[in-house]
């Protein structure tokens, strides 16, 4: 049993259900429409696995145009719809509900046009993360935002998250990055916003879809910023002997004005866990930072040395600076295995909370202290120098009672992250998993400004139920909707 | 006569002007209204001089709170209220209408918090643009956006037109910048959205505000992002033959993967002004680019000889490199002076489009074509890195019907600007003098979503009316208003 109620089915439209999947196989190419329970099994859950939910149906369109005759047919019979990229999501973002249609964009792959001069590439949504940097490696260019799952995600999610990753401390996160989409409305209408170049003019919309995690539009195509690859890169691995001096050390890099491209962290549990799993020949202490600098030979030089004053001064026990190739690989080596190497411990819920990089030594400290009041080990594994946390919380998903005990002390951290001046995502969007934690971090009059502009794009309330809004808030928008 | 119509004042609310005045002095003290007609005559406009029209009122409000009473009040009483910061727009966005109350946030200059380990500055938003970077230049820190008017422009304007400057290139425009803002409903309720860190919770409501251009809600405070200054940085000058070769050495830059902190572009005709005005020295040819590189010495050497390299190949005629900090300071002398010394030529409408950097060469063979149809002189001089073009149309104000051929002729560049690919605006945003161009860039759809935004926020439709939105298309949403 989990703790996240989800609404009650709508029966009229389970009543309707063959009706409006005839309606969507009329109207689409065969192999388009999955509504055999067998088949839309596949798509009960995302990563968030603890809930899972067959769909009356699944689309997998090959074209705007596919996707916007399956909003449209929804739309006239009044279907709530599920818009899924490559179901990677950690916060139960694409979890179906048994009266939604979900729409994939997972279909839709095709890399539109790479413009070098001004620094684009158009791509439909379907194209995966890494295969967008894969595509303009050749020409000495990447698009910069890197989700830990980018072998697997794709452009469509990045953007309902807004996607971050290890190298968006220097390079912002997808909003950053994002200079133009084309969309399809619940209506079925295609718009576009934005462009080959960055900017706005008017209110900017396309900043309001990054990040609105489904609840606006269907998203099909994308152009993306993308940059030169730096002269040199090199990582360093330091150790410490205290979780909280390294999270200190943190926050002394980012205060002495440097600006590494990446700083990450990962704790002991975390440590025992990599060694056995992938041999990086991690130290054995508290914690470790990974952080990596870029530019000339001499920048890299410099920047190092700094690094090293500052680590010294708060006692690190480990200090490793890459000298070659070979070594950068063994550094990251870990750090990329971190999450194979936790689902090996066993079942864990992975949170994404962000907090000032000041406070990340106090919030390491009652993370660990939650971790014994709530009888649960916990591993830290996360961006650092953003303040992004990814505390996974152990658990055994067979013991009964143990993932609500896991969600109760997630819920913990999160509320410490607003606490400390903090937020409750950093890249992995609300979802179902923190929906009904938007009340610590927002009062009634945000959350109205949200829903209301939500209804602006989606009056009929189909988009994605159940997500982001917890549902006392969200369900009288949803009845008045549906009593229109 | 100027072509740009503003709708009629409401009868209501001038048959209303002296019980609406009371109300208003009686919620706040006594100084922070303004209403006797030889004083708010100093508001009747903002940089655009070329239209004029004093408010009831002005309200000159001390702290959030008395921004609060002043919008409290102008609900209650239906007044349509005109945000403004230091006035420097020069697209109208702070002209007043006659019925409508100026809320400036002039008086509102606290420099509130600095941050360095969270890299942040928090300042209440009638700080102006370079008050906030002198704050941070003892600790090597600076604010990035850096707009021409930054000794006088506030940060409540930069806001509300997503403002950006010469360095905006590598750094950004105001929106990349912005970490949480304190602002005030039309209600006069306080919200706080963002805070000590980049990133989001559920909609991006902050990146709404920014460029909402007083359509929305008046923001009182901010939080800014701070960046640590360079090692070091060198600009260098280099001229050419021809407009059309500076424009397409832009886009060869930015294609060879390089990213200079700054292009500028500066045409023949503005450097003739420059050198009466500033005598900096600029060569006589038919435009220079300033580009401007960061970062060591030896990165600073090697992005140099790469840009030589560059302009060599497309016949450059003049390159000069700085080789110390008077040389640098002599180069941006001219840039820096270059509105000034075009002021003194007469009276000039300045544009703000963006187009597509691979676009420039084309786009400034059109407006030189397009000059000679107008009968009117154009310079260019404009951030060519990014696309932001600023076109100074020149004219003679007292001869009648020129400015209206100005207007055209400016009409026409917006247009050229939307048919490359570009967009209406970069930085000054849309104001009065784009507003009835909107139509070109945005459908119906497009347009509709924007203004069902700005309902969310603004249901009577009192803030900075007439603005951003074609009369034709925003009349029927006030009107519907009105009569609820």
């Amino acid at each position: 049993m989990s703790t996240i109620a989800m609404p009650e089915p709508r029966a009229d439209v389970l009543a309707r259900s063959s009706q409006i999947i005839s309606a969507l196989k009329a109207a689409l190419p065969q192999d388009t429409v999955i509504s055999d329970p067998q088949e839309t099994r596949a798509y009960e859950c995302d990563a968030l696995t603890a809930y899972r939910c067959p769909p009356l149906a699944v689309i997998l369109p090959r074209s705007t145009q596919e996707v916007a005759t399956a909003m449209r047919v929804c739309y006239e019979h009044r279907v709530p719809v599920v818009p899924r990229g490559a179901g990677t999501s950690l916060a139960g973002g694409a979890l179906p509900t048994a009266d939604s249609v979900v729409i994939s964009t997972i279909r839709l792959r095709e890399i539109i046009e790479v413009d070098m001069a001004n620094r684009f590439i158009r791509v439909q949504t379907g194209v995966t993360n890494l295969a967008v940097s894969a595509e303009l490696d050749a020409d000495g260019f990447f698009y910069a935002p890197d989700p830990s799952s980018q072998l697997a995600c794709t452009i469509a999610g990045n953007i309902a998250m807004n996607s971050g990753g290890a190298h968006c401390l220097k390079y912002g996160v997808t909003t950053n990055n994002l200079m133009g989409i084309r969309m399809v409305l619940t209506s079925g209408e295609v718009v576009d916003l934005g462009g080959p170049l960055l900017g706005t003019t008017g209110l900017d919309i396309l900043g309001l879809l990054c990040g609105s995690e489904g609840q606006l539009a269907i998203i099909t195509e994308a152009t993306l910023k993308i940059v030169p690859k730096p002269e040199g890169a090199r990582p360093m691995l330091i150790g410490f002997e205290s979780a909280e001096v390294a999270g200190e050390c943190v926050a002394c890099i980012i205060r002495s004005g440097l600006l590494p491209v990446a700083i990450e962290y990962m704790d002991d549990v975390c440590l025992r866990a990599v060694e056995a799993f992938a041999k990086a020949g991690y130290p054995a202490c508290a914690a470790v930072l990974i952080v990596e600098v870029e530019g000339s030979e001499d920048e890299i030089s410099d920047q190092t040395d700094r690094i090293r004053a500052i680590s010294d001064e708060l006692g690190a026990v480990e200090f490793r600076s890459s000298q070659n190739a070979e070594e950068s690989l063994a550094i990251w080596k870990g750090r990329k295995s971190a999450f194979g190497a936790m689902g090996r411990l066993g079942d864990y819920l992975c949170l994404d909370g962000t907090v000032p990089v000041s406070k990340l030594a106090f919030t390491l400290k009652r993370i660990g202290e939650l971790s014994k009041q709530h009888g649960l080990e916990v591993a830290n594994v996360f961006h650092a120098g953003d303040g992004n946390m990814h505390p996974l919380i152990l658990f055994n998903a067979n013991a009964p009672g143990e993932l609500e005990r896991a969600e109760a002390f997630g819920a913990d951290i999160l509320r410490l992250c607003v606490d400390v001046g903090g937020c409750l995502t950093g890249e992995h969007g609300v979802g179902i998993e923190k929906r009904d934690l938007m009340t610590t971090q927002f009062n009634t009059t945000d959350m109205a400004i949200q829903m209301e502009i939500k209804e602006v794009f989606d009056p009929a309330w189909l988009l994605n139920a159940a997500k982001v809004f917890p549902l006392e808030v969200s369900e009288p928008y949803r009845e008045r909707a549906l009593a229109r």
